[in-house]
């Protein structure tokens, strides 16, 4: 599918049918994910891929979030903070992680839209919960999950800010 | 372009041809910037399109790169720490503020690249330095520097780790 379709077509979606997402396609999004770009080329990512319907309660339970558990798949993004702070201090584990990280996350969303596939990007939930669940080594941080499967409904566009409150010319 | 083909495609571009970049292209990085999910829906991005060869300058000194100053357009993106705060409180501006503008990053990054354009995601800069270079007001963050142009030079594809070191299943 064409960039800008994907771009301006990706939606968020919370419902999801009954039908399972392929391992393959699975692995389609990952693959994704690692070329995002990241500093250094560091890679401080890891993506947990739980299927087990016990795992996906208690995600959706660190979350409060009820939907979550009925996706088919949901994919844990991780930031290893460990890896950006041997390369880059304290501006890598609280900056450049989560942006490399975010930045693969964007391209897991981008990818799902390009193959039929529905997601969400969910970043409110209680890490601690979280990284029991996940079993999580130190220093590893959960930032976002990400349920997957083929939407049950799509919700309309949402409204954007326009681009001439967004765009500053050469100074604010 | 076809998603996939850009996500793999893309590289960080450090060198750039004379030609000037359309304000038109410019618009419809940001257009696509602003179509990428945030917390809420809160779109806590402003981003600065740095023209002037003073800008463009002193954006280089604050990074410590020249070839940021090489590139005939340098956006930066900015997170509005307090549009996230409010919304979300400390776990809003320490973290979907990075993530949202992160994701908005990406997405400029590969329309970039899709325009024929190249790209490179600066993050190692002073911010203060910046803050000054662009007058931010108070809680607006500069959290990367973005040149652009069309790249004189394309560096050959980095190593990325293989997907069974960073892919898990239910947990680690």
């Amino acid at each position: 599918m064409e960039l800008s379709e994907v771009i301006k077509g990706r939606r968020s979606i919370r419902a999801f049918k009954q039908q399972d997402v392929p391992e393959e396609a699975v692995e389609k999004l990952i693959d994704a994910a690692r070329h995002a770009p990241s500093a250094g080329n560091i890679q401080p990512w890891e993506f947990v891929i739980a299927r087990k319907p016990d795992t996906k309660k208690k995600l959706a339970q660190a979350a409060h979030q009820a939907f979550v558990e009925e996706a088919p798949v949901v994919i844990v993004v991780c930031a290893d903070e460990k890896r950006s702070s041997r390369g880059y201090g304290k501006r890598g584990e609280k900056l450049y992680c989560i942006q490399d990280t975010a930045a693969a996350t964007q391209n897991i969303l981008l990818t799902a839209y390009s193959l039929g596939l529905g997601t969400c990007w969910v970043g409110a939930f209680n890490e601690k919960e979280a990284k029991k669940v996940l079993r999580t080594p130190s220093g590893m941080r959960p930032v976002a999950m990400i349920p997957v499967g083929y939407p049950n409904k799509t919700p309309s566009e949402r409204d954007r800010r326009p681009l001439s409150q967004i765009i500053h010319h050469d100074c604010f």
